[in-house]
């Protein structure tokens, strides 16, 4: 039984156990406001070459639990992997962000194949083997995707978009075939994320970045229904499976996520109401978060407040710290060691 | 006492009076998807010569009452006169929206004036005198500001953001700056509403559109203190002030704003849960909205639906129909028409 004894405490934490000291991690944590992210990615070529290259992705993931002794590695890699693997070939040019052919139509939905295409995709189950060989036991190993209607906005418009409007369009013109882009989208995850923990992560973590511009109901059939889905047909194929859900902005809708999505936690963005999260979330399942990444960017006072605020309100029980959204690149370093250092003096 | 027989119905709500065919209106009205804008617009030079034309800016004002026969009319104007009016030059280019000099220190928020310099705004005071000697007694005559928050994170960042990342960062790093930007921004708001009220507008509305990105403590700051002071020291200057209230996308904080801030009215953005905002919103003040403008875009069954939906929360209780957000350029005329006959049959 020696496997329990080191246990990551972020599982621990996953499994309800608040731990005296809460686990930390942060989004984008392997990224450009680090020189070494910053060193590789200038070798890389571009940056899918970067997140298909096992060596490369499994060597900038490392890089901040290295650094900072973070409780957990998340894969490098991207949320538009899904749509490449799905033949809606994805660039990233710099300064401007991915950009894929658009999709404008219902023919269009119904020309994408049934099913990833896994030889695309095995660079990234290499890079958690990799990952997972050399990581310490008691670091988790978080994989994660896309949600299927964050994915799809970059599908529909073929690039990020201020308000998510050439989607949401789509839906309201062509509810039915977005349905099926969705539930699409949704096999796809869950065969990615299947292989993800074949591979060896320890959890995952669903991303639906662009959850917020949705009117309830559209929140409720195309954010809520397939992460339910995913959640359930997840665990069935892998029982080990472990979930956070990450709805980010849906304010007092991650109730209605928490009560339709068998999640093992839920991830906060900056903008919620802790009093609402801690009695109407935390009561539930384990959440995480939600430290503004301009708090941490601006340092200093505002960055000490914002840190025992958020510890305030949800260490007291099951918790892991991290950021509403994902850490900025100007970000400086010594805020990240500050914030840290401060965290974990709570225990 | 024969004007009692020719209130505006919307003005009625607005004293809590529940009409039982709902005043309309659309959050930009006066706008591109209009062809007989489009055309003033092209003679007009710039869009800023546009809101400084009286003549001009009464017509546009007045077309879209005209041809549809809403409940009330919008001055045509923007919620950045007021940087234009305190110093901070605003040009509109084409397609790429306002640009400001950006202000990006301190210094800069003490440079600016103590007041507006109403001499700049006089042609819109001359524009609403304009509109309201052509309007029928029974449509009311709406003027509006942005809200301090918004207009600053246009003051900082130069131009309009996808996050507001540059205020929010200034707020952090220079929060007694800010706050000193916010009151200066809060006084010019008081005297460009008084002088509106003096020229005729009926009611006013607050605009504050990026009121969602911000956690609840600033939300509390930079949102809710400032509105509340505006129509506080509005409702001393001119008792018969009545104010709506616009914290779009506030979700859950949407209470918090009406605990604090004294408005006649509260305005919905699109995101918001109907059942919520009828318990908790509608039960203390009249409501506004809430229609999707993409519903409105889409048309259809899509646009029926949407209708219904916000007819059937709402309609029971004191109640404007209004969009979510402002009309979108690219709406069909038919659209419009179909909307406004869907909401009055209802009467």
């Amino acid at each position: 039984m020696a496997e329990v004894l080191v246990q990551p405490p972020l599982l621990e934490v996953l499994r309800g156990k608040r731990q005296s000291v809460p686990p930390v991690w942060m989004m984008r944590q392997a990224g450009r406001y680090l020189p070494e992210y910053r060193e590789i990615r200038a070798k890389a070529g571009g940056f899918l070459d970067l997140c298909f290259t096992p060596e490369l992705a499994a060597e900038v993931t490392l890089q901040p639990v290295r650094r900072f002794g973070f409780d957990a590695a998340i894969l490098f890699s991207d949320i538009l992997v899904i749509p490449h693997a799905l033949g809606r070939a994805v660039s990233f040019v710099a300064g401007e962000g991915p950009k894929l052919e658009p999709l404008t139509d219902p023919a269009g939905v119904d020309a994408l194949p049934h099913a990833v295409d896994q030889e695309i995709l095995a660079p990234v189950y290499a890079a958690i083997r990799l990952v997972k060989a050399s990581l310490a036991p008691e670091v988790a190993l978080l994989g994660f995707c896309g949600a299927p209607w964050t994915v799809a906005t970059y599908i529909i418009a073929g690039q990020g978009t201020a308000d998510q409007a050439p989607a949401r369009l789509f839906a309201y013109r062509h509810p039915e075939a977005f349905s099926r882009l969705i539930d699409r989208l949704s096999d796809a995850s869950i065969a990615y994320l299947v292989r993800q923990f074949e591979a060896g992560v320890d959890a995952v973590q669903l991303f639906d970045t662009w959850a917020g511009v949705l009117p309830p109901e559209e929140f409720a059939r195309w954010c809520i229904a397939p992460a339910a889905r995913i959640v359930t047909e997840l665990r069935r194929q892998v029982p080990r499976a472990r979930i956070i859900g990450f709805p980010r902005g849906a304010g007092a809708l991650y109730k209605n996520y928490l009560e339709e999505v068998a999640v093992d936690a839920i991830g906060l963005d900056w903008t919620i109401d802790k009093t609402f999260a801690r009695k109407n979330l935390q009561s539930r399942v384990p959440v995480q978060g939600n430290l503004d990444p301009l708090a941490l960017l601006a340092g200093g006072s505002v960055l000490d407040q914002g840190i025992d605020a958020v510890l305030k309100s949800f260490a007291d029980g099951p918790f892991i710290f991290n950021l509403g959204h994902g850490i900025l690149p100007e970000t400086p370093i010594a805020h990240v060691e500050r914030m840290l250092a401060r965290v974990r003096r709570v225990g």
